[in-house]
C-alpha cells in the first residue's frame, strides 16, 4: 500500500476538503466523525485485497476467489473506495465498482458500507461520488441489480424500478 | 473490411460447418438460408460502423453518435456479429455485444437480428452463441435488461425474471 505510506507516512496530513495523493489523484471528503476520524473517497485500485474481503465478511457476503476480486477491479471502469483516516492510518470502510463499454452504459456492482458506518449517509455519499464519477465521463445510462432490502435506499438516489417496462434478467444455466 | 475480403475476395469459399479468417478467428456456422445464403457467427470487433447503423435502423433504434459505438464495440468484453454470405458477398444481419469485468459477471445490450431473419432461430442461436462465449471464460453471473416485449424471448433462454428479488434499476438526472 504505497499509496497511503506516501501520502500518510511521512508526517504530511490532508488537508480539510480535499488531498492530492502522489499519483496526483484527488481524495475528496465525505465527512468526519465524532471521534475525530476522517472519511474520503478515492478511485485507487490500490486495494489490499484482504481488507476489501473484511469488509465484504463484514456485511456477510460470500467470500469470492481473491484472484479473480483482484482481476474484476482491474477491469471495472470504475472503482470507489471509502477511507476512515485517524492519524496517519487508515481503513477501507465503503466500496462500489462499475462495469461499462466507455461510451453508453455502466453498472455498479457491489456497493457496500461498513455496518459500523452505515445510517450515517455515507452510502448515499458513496453513490453519489459514483454517479458523478460516471457522469464526468459522459456515461449516460447508469445501471444497477438492486437485492430486494435495498431497492428503497437506490431510489432515494433517482434509481427507477423497471422504467418502461425495461426489466433486470439473470440467465441460470438448464 | 480486409478481414472479409481476405476471406472471401479470393474465390475461398468457407467449408460447412465452420471456417476460419485469415486472423485464425473462428467463424460458426448458424444455419442455411432456403436461397443458398449461409448464416454466421462470428467474435470479430473488425464491423463496419454504418452496416451496424443500418441493421439498427431497421429495426427501429433511435441513431447513437458512431464515434461512441465503436468505442463502446472497442471496450466491450465480446462483441458477436451474425453475417449472411452469399458466394463471395457478406452482409451484417445480427448483433450483440456484452460490458463485463472479465471476472464474475457479464452484461450484454444491443441484441438484435435483422426483421427479415427474425423468428426463424437466428436471435436464439445468437444469444447461445453468447452466452457459451461468456461461459466459456468463466463469467458465472450473465445478465441484461430486457425491453417489456421482449421479456418471453430472453425467458426461453434461460433468463429469470428479478430472481430472488433482485431488480434492473436505471439512474435518471433530476
Ligand atoms: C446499502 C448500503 C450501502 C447503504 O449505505 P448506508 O450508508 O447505510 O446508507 P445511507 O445512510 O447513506 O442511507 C441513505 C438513505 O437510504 C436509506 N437507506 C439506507 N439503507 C436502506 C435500506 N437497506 N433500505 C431502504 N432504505 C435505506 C436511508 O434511510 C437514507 O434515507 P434518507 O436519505 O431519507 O435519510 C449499506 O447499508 C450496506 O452496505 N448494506 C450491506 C450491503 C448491501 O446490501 N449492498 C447492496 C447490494 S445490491
Ligand atoms: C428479439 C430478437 C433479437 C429475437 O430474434 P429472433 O431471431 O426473431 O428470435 P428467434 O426466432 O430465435 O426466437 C426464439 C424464440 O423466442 C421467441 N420470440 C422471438 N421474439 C420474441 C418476442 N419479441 N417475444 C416473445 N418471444 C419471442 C420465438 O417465438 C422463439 O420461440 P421458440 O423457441 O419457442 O420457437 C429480434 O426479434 C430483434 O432483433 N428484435 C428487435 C430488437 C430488439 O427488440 N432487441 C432486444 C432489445 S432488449
Amino acid at each position: 500500500m504505497t499509496f497511503w505510506k506516501n501520502l500518510f507516512g511521512n508526517g504530511d496530513t490532508a488537508t480539510a476538503g480535499q488531498a492530492t495523493s502522489p499519483q496526483g489523484e484527488m481524495l475528496e471528503a465525505a465527512g468526519e466523525l465524532p471521534d475525530g476520524g476522517r472519511i474520503v473517497f478515492s478511485t485507487t485500485r490500490d486495494i489490499d485485497l484482504y481488507e476489501l474481503e473484511e469488509l465484504c465478511d463484514a456485511v456477510g457476503w460470500a467470500r469470492r476467489p481473491m484472484r479473480k476480486v483482484g482481476k474484476a477491479i482491474q477491469y471495472s471502469f470504475l472503482v470507489v473506495s471509502m477511507w476512515e483516516l485517524q492519524g496517519s492510518r487508515r481503513r477501507l470502510v465503503g466500496f462500489a465498482r462499475a462495469t461499462s463499454d466507455h461510451a453508453f452504459n455502466a453498472t455498479i456492482w457491489d456497493v457496500v458500507v461498513h455496518p459500523k458506518l452505515q445510517s450515517k449517509g455515507f452510502g448515499k455519499a458513496l453513490m453519489r461520488y459514483a454517479i458523478a464519477k460516471l457522469r464526468r465521463e459522459d456515461i449516460s445510462n447508469i445501471t444497477l441489480f438492486a437485492d430486494a432490502q435495498v431497492v428503497d435506499f437506490y431510489r432515494r438516489l433517482g434509481f427507477v424500478l423497471d422504467p418502461e417496462g425495461i426489466k433486470g434478467m439473470f440467465w441460470y444455466p438448464d
